[in-house]
């Protein structure tokens, strides 16, 4: 299978209806202006963890998650502003991960996005407790966020798919596992398990979220959606390992190698890159799979899947 | 006013119906029970961490927030099974802020409950993990905890309580001016502020959370019980910072005396142990005051309220 560049994805569109590249820039914008507001006001007391906060979500980032989201609401009939206090909720416990994953005693990386990682713009303390507070935030939106169903029954099962997707038995303990992992051979099915706790849960859940506002959703669809959240998850850290290897730090905003240089299991260290990159070719096309049912709603959702796929950062 | 100790309260109970020291005893092997059933398998992967979570909530906690949620809801009427989930909620998140709290970034504590804190036991990865997986399995129980009303209403309630309590403006920040204030002279303004966000907003929140299992509780009720727990919470950090001035660090299980090594802001360093003394009695009565208008049904917490503000660790 060939995988396309953002630039084909807007072409491809029948009819020329819509435009994934000015579609993901458009809900980029959205949802970063959805966070400003949601991240508490820098001016007020304990302004530096504020401030912090800010600092560590509202950077550069994709936004991949709220872009999965406003997909899969497109997908399902919904409006994506029904979901947008969710999709922010999302990129702020994602955001959490990365400043957690960051500190001298996890990964210790300096540079994120380009800048200052948050315990080398801040300190280590205030990096620990912007994280901590990141995922509290995450779950007061998902309370009382404006942009939501209202339905608290909606509510509640959103914080259920969420809270088990960053827990022990999802993100986190894929965290574990990774940090267990460093300077050992991992099998194969232990890779896989590791990477589909630690990136795959949270991708995953931001479907499964998505859909959940829309609570009549068909039984069916709902489980092919939940497959091609699953196969999107682990293609999308078999991409991160690929450009561990392959990719242009400059583009990246990070050095590259670094995987390599601290001993951690990939799917490149494990399975070679050119056997990766089957992989990683056989998921993508079991996910664009899923979406057949969908027909032309899921158009945004198949241009999000082939950008995220074949993206050089 | 003169303050009792536990074996005082058994007696206070008019016709001998209730002897809190017993209660006491009996709640806390309920959450301890209830902890250990709602933890995660340590025979299961991530088998490090799920043990490292074990570890750090199963020691030889008081359960002071718990117990104060099964007498709330002894006082607004529920049986005190109807909080058990919410109870453990909260407790998850209390030993997560006491693993994080005692990270070298943090306060650097290798001591905790007479035991090595979790990243002297384990290592700082996991200890960060510990505290991350802790925050996310209290909000899965206040989702799908078997032990709480079923109603998504008072669910959802629940987590936006939990959340608002630990974030940027709750324990989080609290922790956040705690960090900055190292070294400093506080105002007493500024003080109050910080004990009431770090370690208040939780035992604010816990009293809250359990009267709002009772949903059709009389709105001035509800205030009382807010005022008790905003009082209780600030009074019990006081009497905190007390005890690390005046405690036997053997029946404490920690180092006396910390705070001053650290330059830490304290009641006693701003105010002098005697003002401190009188402000932690103030808030005492006037705690006690909030409970008149429930009469008999609040005598479990006017029982706790003497326990913990006369406490010796």
């Amino acid at each position: 299978m060939r995988v396309v560049d953002i630039g084909e994805i807007g072409r491809r569109v029948p009819g020329g209806l819509l435009d994934v590249r000015e579609q993901v820039s458009s809900w980029q914008a959205s949802v970063n202006r959805a966070l400003d507001e949601c991240l508490p006001d820098p001016s007020t007391p304990p302004a530096r963890l504020h401030e912090a906060m800010r600092y560590s979500v509202l950077g550069s980032g994709k936004r991949v998650r709220p872009l999965l989201m406003f997909a899969t609401a497109r997908a399902v009939g919904l409006d994506e502003s029904v979901v947008e206090s969710a999709a922010c909720a999302v990129e702020l416990v994602h955001a959490y991960s990365l400043v957690h994953d960051d500190l001298p005693a996890m990964d210790d990386d300096d540079l994120r996005r380009g800048r200052p990682t948050c315990h080398v713009a801040y300190d280590e303390a205030t990096a620990v407790l912007v994280g901590d507070a990141l995922q509290s935030l995450a779950f007061q939106l998902l309370a009382h966020g404006r942009k939501l169903p209202h339905s608290a029954k909606v509510r509640i099962h959103l914080v259920r798919l969420l809270a088990e997707a960053l827990g022990s038995r999802g993100m986190a303990g894929g965290q574990a596992l990774d940090v267990d992992a460093e300077g050992k051979q991992l099998t194969l099915p232990q890779l896989e398990t590791m990477h589909a706790l630690k990136t795959g849960a949270l991708i995953r859940c931001s479907v499964l979220m998505a859909a959940a506002c829309a609570p009549t959703l068909d039984r069916e669809l709902l489980s092919e959606l939940a497959e091609f959240a699953s196969c999107i998850g682990l293609a999308f850290q078999i991409r991160d390992d690929l450009l561990d290897v392959t990719g242009d730090p400059a583009v990246m905003g990070k050095a590259a190698g670094a995987d390599e240089r601290r001993g951690k299991a990939t799917y490149p260290s494990t399975l070679g890159v050119q056997a990766s990159q089957a992989r990683l070719s056989q998921l993508h096309e079991q996910a664009l799979e899923a979406l057949v049912p969908f027909g032309a709603r899921a158009e945004p959702l198949r241009g999000l899947a082939n950008w995220l796929l074949a993206r050089a950062s």
